[in-house]
């Protein structure tokens, strides 16, 4: 195995044609198999089977004798923030509980600061005739959207292994007020799977921003999702960090128990220092008598301590560890050596990120489509969908089989190598 | 028993004494009462109680064979759809289910109209300089709450047992643009209880107005909440009608379970014509990957039907009733003949409406403090919470017990009376 694009011509001319035989083959089989969203699978979702039976017509009350059917507690239930003070590591004093989605939680957050700015704003952001906001690239598409849909020009900021480019991000807020904010993920990251540096989480929490009403999205979602126990690496306490350096207000923390008990049936928090979170809880009284409590309720039963805690995210690593080796394997098997592909090994988080050789990432996944085999659409993980290096595609090796899984990453392989063999023949 | 007013001096500081004696005899008692919220009593949440054995992690399967645990069917199940089409009779694809609020849903309808605008809007709502409600009043404290803090200038509307004034309504948006929407509870109107007339639907469907995004926010909160199905009247299709009139876009509904299931847990939902609720659902894509849907799929499944719903609600009413007709017993024992008090008998709903002498109703509500009954404040019903006739008291009899009932609403009679010879002497 030697670098394609050092191959002679005619070894190429006969690498396609032996590429197009196992495509056609694969063609053939008509497969319909679905890789794009990090969903998990039955099997995960059986592991809070346990969770359905912890609430029934007689045991509705909470530690502090409220009865959870009823109205109220609009800020949820203690023992729910106990539980997210465990996952993220903050205080249960700052932790405001929600419904099911950490997601709704981030667009409401904006929503606000659309109709009401934030504690330092001079004006709504609505009134910001100019809004923008950074987005690390490759990042979560569902992120980009919303950041879309209020009107925000978004800026990408290349990932490193450590987290984004800080010095790209400490340039750009620096010096343009109209900066108002940057998504993250610090703990595997959506898609690379990289965990943000303690020097990075320094660097976001004392950088100078010229917009004095900064905002720092920082979504948790995989706070434990470890693949790797024993490789395990976490964030520090960023609220804390943020108030040593002297910018208290600078973050939101959201986390959600999607990817621990049910995607769609968890429940999410948003977390902040002081001040921002009793402006958080002031618009959520407005908003609502109270969230949805007997899941809260089921929740902080069927976890009641970090062991168990731990428990199940170890069930979780034994069920999804296997489809992210065999990916690996896959990709190393058909694309090893090549020249034309390179992919993240996370140790924990929900998806390998793929990068193709440049300007070959859209075809692969038509191609791929064509066999069977629905990739999330290549620019995805772009702000607008549009990858300027048309390299990278999101692998979501949770939800289907190991053996779909095997066989789609072969398409994706053979897609991959027909496809740059063919660029780098128009190109000689 | 003649009307105090025609009362002369000496008879009615002869009362004074008497009312002072007793509710000397009261605060003796060292009361402790609340009947401040509409807050379901535990009784009518123990109703529901087949409710949380219906999922369990065998049967987590929608009828169309969705994994209801994981991701997913952002606008909800189809067999919740037809739930809320039995209880609003609005056609189900029409309908998009929330979780657990439906405050919540106008809370987001609103901050949507701020930020995006409506369909017919020139601009987002936060960039009209001045923007202004309608409140039918009396009416409920946290819709006012919610246009408050939007920085709509709220103006007041006077109800009858027919609906709002229809004619200072149809006035009062025919000539100032500024005018946006309107705020109604059109079955069992929160405090009245009254039933919107099928002419005042057809007047606020088809009425001109300045504002060509003009809304009406529909809370149809008490659909089916009879206290007397017997009595039963039924406000018509709202939706049907407003198409029919040629304002198609003119209303959002509003609808939930929280006070047929359980108030903290119920679903919610809204409800539009095919153009707006195509809106909702494209920003509701991006606020979530789906609602929570186990809690759906009991509801479903505790609810196949109409004949089920029904028998539900008579529960409930057997429950509330005589509560209802306790407050109202009690109000005419201690107030009846008297010329100081009138108050509302309602066929449904959560509230018993009481007017007292103009100018006496916040001292009541202070005076039945001191004596231990929490009522809810005096003004709650009316925008900024100012009741110009300082009047009107909102009675919560559902959450109290019988006997606590009966002692609170004694005890508000005898401050009633107290404070209107207090000030009938002070004007003599």
């Amino acid at each position: 195995m030697k670098p394609l694009a050092q191959e002679d011509r005619q070894t190429l001319v006969q690498l396609k044609s032996d590429l197009i035989a196992q495509y056609d083959d694969y063609c053939a089989r008509q497969l319909s198999l679905d890789m794009t969203r990090g969903k998990p699978c039955a099997q995960q979702l059986d592991i809070a089977n346990p969770l359905h039976g912890l609430v029934d017509g007689t045991n509705y009350f909470s530690e502090n004798k409220t009865d959870c059917r009823n109205y109220g507690v609009p800020t949820g239930l203690d023992e729910c923030k106990n539980l997210f003070s465990m996952i993220t590591g903050i205080d249960p004093s700052l932790i405001v509980i929600g419904n099911n989605a950490s997601l709704s939680l981030m667009y409401d957050t904006l929503m606000r600061s659309m109709v009401f700015g934030e504690i330092e704003s001079d004006r709504p952001w609505t009134n910001e005739s100019i809004r923008k906001w950074l987005c690390p690239v490759p990042g979560y598409d569902r992120h980009f959207a919303i950041t879309e849909t209020l009107g925000f020009e978004m800026i990408p900021v290349a990932m490193t292994p450590d987290g984004p480019d800080m010095d790209k991000v400490e340039k750009l807020v620096a010096s343009d007020a109209s900066i108002k904010g940057i998504w993250c993920v610090p703990q595997y990251s959506n898609p690379d799977g990289y965990v943000y540096s303690d020097e990075v989480c320094k660097r976001m929490a004392s950088m100078k921003t010229a917009a004095k009403d900064f905002r720092v999205f920082w979504d948790n979602a995989y706070a434990i999702h470890d693949l790797y126990p024993e490789h395990r690496r976490r964030i520090p306490n960023i609220l804390a960090l943020a108030e040593q350096s002297g910018n208290p207000n600078r973050f939101y923390v959201y986390a959600s128990t999607s990817k621990i008990t049910l995607a769609g049936s968890g429940i999410a928090c948003i977390a902040a220092n002081a001040d921002n979170i009793a402006r958080v809880k002031k618009q959520l009284s407005l908003r609502t008598i109270g969230p949805e409590k007997l899941n809260q309720l089921r929740h902080a039963r069927y976890i009641p301590d970090m062991e168990t805690l731990e428990g199940i995210m170890k069930k979780h690593a034994e069920i999804i560890r296997p489809k992210f080796e065999a990916v690996d394997a896959i990709l190393f098997e058909e694309l090893g050596g090549l020249g034309i592909a390179s992919w993240c090994k996370p140790d924990g988080g929900y998806f390998i990120s793929l990068f193709l050789m440049k300007g070959t990432a859209g075809k692969v996944v038509d191609a791929a489509r064509k066999a069977g085999v629905l990739l999330t659409p290549a620019g995805a993980t772009y702000p607008y969908g549009k990858d300027p290096d048309d390299s990278n595609i999101r692998i979501a090796p949770t939800l289907p089989s190991l053996p779909d899984i095997e066989t789609a990453i072969h398409v994706l392989g053979i897609c991959a190598k027909l496809v740059a063999v063919e660029q780098l023949l128009d190109q000689q």
